[in-house]
């Protein structure tokens, strides 16, 4: 039987949601909710029509999800909230405790609340969401799907840092990585589209303004870049990935910066905006690029260079690379970034065609190629629906021990 | 005709030095000054006899200095020190100032003293060692060999960091690397011995107690794992190299530790010692190994895992290559790292010989292997007097312009 899935993608300022019929996967609606001041709301309904509303003064979590339900209603896209089967919401951190997306509960939300310590502003935020939707749907059940939980497979090795050991027992550090739900719903379209032999060892190239990779060995995350927080890896928009950690505190020491300072200047001043004092932003560093402007220049090829030296690390995790993934925002659509990434990996044996990085065609890779070279569109919220229906089927049949 | 070169490498608590004649490079005496309470000397004359003196309450750099020449005089091994053509000294930090060796002169040594915020326990020795002979070999020619000078070639995306580009303008703040008087001298040995075609894309593994790996193009260092300081890259003996740059913060922030606190236990409880909470000796940490101890297996798998995704990683930065060496106290002699290293990373076409590992052949790799896999006994005091003589011969050529 088809069902309503609602599914609730919501980050420190924005709020994404598709309402997907499960399960054809079928997106009847998609929408978001951004902007500071003014309150841009973007719907799609059955990708044909396109609403866009702006509200002055801004918008809160609370509200969007009023004005959400209120317009399933007005514009008859459901007759009634009882079609609404779940609602499932992509949660930040799940921590060492949810290796599996749950069904939520007081117990849940208790434990989600606790975590934000590892979270401070996303957890809090699917949290209030969480609550909105119990407030308004009461008795629809609803399933957090959380962004942590496709790394809980890293080896120890791989997750515990070489800092004393009882940094970990006391204090729980260790790498948790981010992005899971993008990286799970890569690895199911690979698997999807490609043989069982090319779907075994998978690079997985996130990379938009927050930018991560995942080395996925049969279906489990084995190796990711970002760590106990998502300042980790890659360099990106505006976070500087990893450096030499002398330097925060040398900074912090040395400079008239204080620690808030240099955390702060590390998240939201480094990466491409920091090197090239311009823009964050890929498009507008490569337009100037292309105008002679040699500090966006550099902070592109240092960008690529990085996502290029983990694609080669990560052929050592795996002992070598079936299938390689770009994805975001910046893997999607910068074929400048992909083309200087592949560019220096023929040793590899990865032969790619230009015109269709070119065109942001799905399939980069010549036939004689020895590594799958391919773009997904992520699908965050069809992973959040997908990974929603699973847990509640599951919760359906009794006795079952998964 | 022959000269006596004296080779001065003088670390946080140890002075090595060989007396070594050039340009036969034959070395005529080697020494070691080490230990806290009690100084352990060992001298080797001639590779034939082997010196060793105890002396309790320990031992300062200037009173090396006269213990040495008061030995090489006793033992005639040099009739006079006029003998004595110069004296070579590794010199820890160059900073960017320093991209080749120079005739140490007043001006040189307040460029030292200066760059010693640079690297505050190290530089302030290597002055004082210099002043020693200044003052017991007067008007012998003395020069500066920098670890650093090595890697001056790194291409500007190697060395600038992510971070707003202000930070390397007013503070200068960039990768400088290290050990580059072992990777130079790894470089010169694979050029001696291999084809121009198999050292053209070299890996140099330095493995010891400190570790840092360099790609090198060409002659030429290209990237490296060390950064502003010694600590970034590897997990080492006691350093934890990379992690979260985070999390220095988090820890001073969110744990009793203070700054300092976090930088001692960065730099000196962390790596091997840290993790396994037993030793930061590989060769401890093996036995343990096999006798069960699972932290300490876990230790060493973790830092074997570090060096074979750097391998990987700076095979993307050379796309490919052709010569992979092993040095440093482990790379040249713990054939267990060399293997858990070696064991994935057969898809670069690695095929290396089980027995020649096992006994620490300097040729690992077997004739049918893509890429050359060799050990190569570091010789640092042996490039300090190669790089001291090459200053003197330019020095004395009249309108050299290098």
């Amino acid at each position: 039987m088809n069902k309503f899935v609602l599914s609730i993608n919501a980050g420190s300022s924005s709020l994404k949601f598709q309402l997907i019929l499960m399960p054809d996967e079928s997106c009847i609606m998609s929408g978001l909710f951004e902007g500071k001041r003014t309150a841009l709301t973007k719907f799609k309904v059955n990708t044909k029509q396109n609403h866009k509303f702006e509200v002055n003064g801004g918008w809160d979590f609370s509200a969007a999800v009023d004005f959400l339900m209120q317009y399933l209603k007005e514009e008859k896209i459901i007759q009634s909230v009882d079609e609404i089967y779940c609602v499932g919401h992509r949660v930040a951190h799940g921590g060492e405790e949810y290796s599996q997306p749950v069904m939520i509960t007081e117990q849940v939300k208790n434990s989600i609340l606790s975590l934000s310590k590892l979270a401070p502003i996303h957890n809090p935020i699917n949290l209030l969401c969480i609550e909105a939707f119990e407030d308004r749907l009461p008795g629809v059940p609803q399933v957090a799907v959380f962004d942590t939980a496709f790394h809980q497979t890293l080896p120890q090795e791989q997750y515990l840092y070489p800092l004393p050991y009882t940094l970990y027992e006391e204090y729980g550090i260790r790498k948790f990585g981010f992005h899971g739900t993008s990286h799970q719903y890569v690895n199911s379209v690979v698997e999807k589209q490609c043989s069982p032999i090319e779907s075994k060892r998978i690079i997985s190239c996130h990379l938009g303004s927050g930018a991560s990779i995942c080395a996925i060995e049969d279906g489990k995350s084995v190796a990711t870049t970002m760590g106990y927080t998502p300042l980790a890896g890659l360099m990106m928009g505006t976070r500087c990935g990893d450096i030499d950690p002398s330097l925060p505190l040398y900074l912090a020491q040395n400079t008239p910066m204080s620690i808030n300072d240099v955390s702060n200047m590390m998240n939201n001043a480094s990466g491409l905006l920091g090197v090239s004092e311009l823009s964050d932003d890929c498009r507008v560093l490569q337009r100037a690029s292309e105008q002679g402007d040699e500090r966006a220049a550099l902070a592109l090829r240092m960008f690529a260079n990085k996502v290029k030296e983990t694609i080669g690390r990560y052929c050592s995790v795996l002992d070598g690379l079936d299938t390689l993934v770009f994805t975001g925002g910046i893997g999607e659509n910068s074929a400048y970034i992909r083309q200087q990434v592949l560019d220096s990996l023929s040793y590899l044996g990865i032969r790619y065609c230009e015109a269709s990085n070119e065109q942001n065609h799905s399939v980069l890779s010549q036939p004689d190629s020895q590594i799958k070279v391919l773009i997904v569109n992520t699908d965050e919220e069809l992973m959040i629906a997908r990974e929603t229906v699973r847990v509640l089927s599951h919760q359906s049949e009794p006795n079952n021990s998964n």
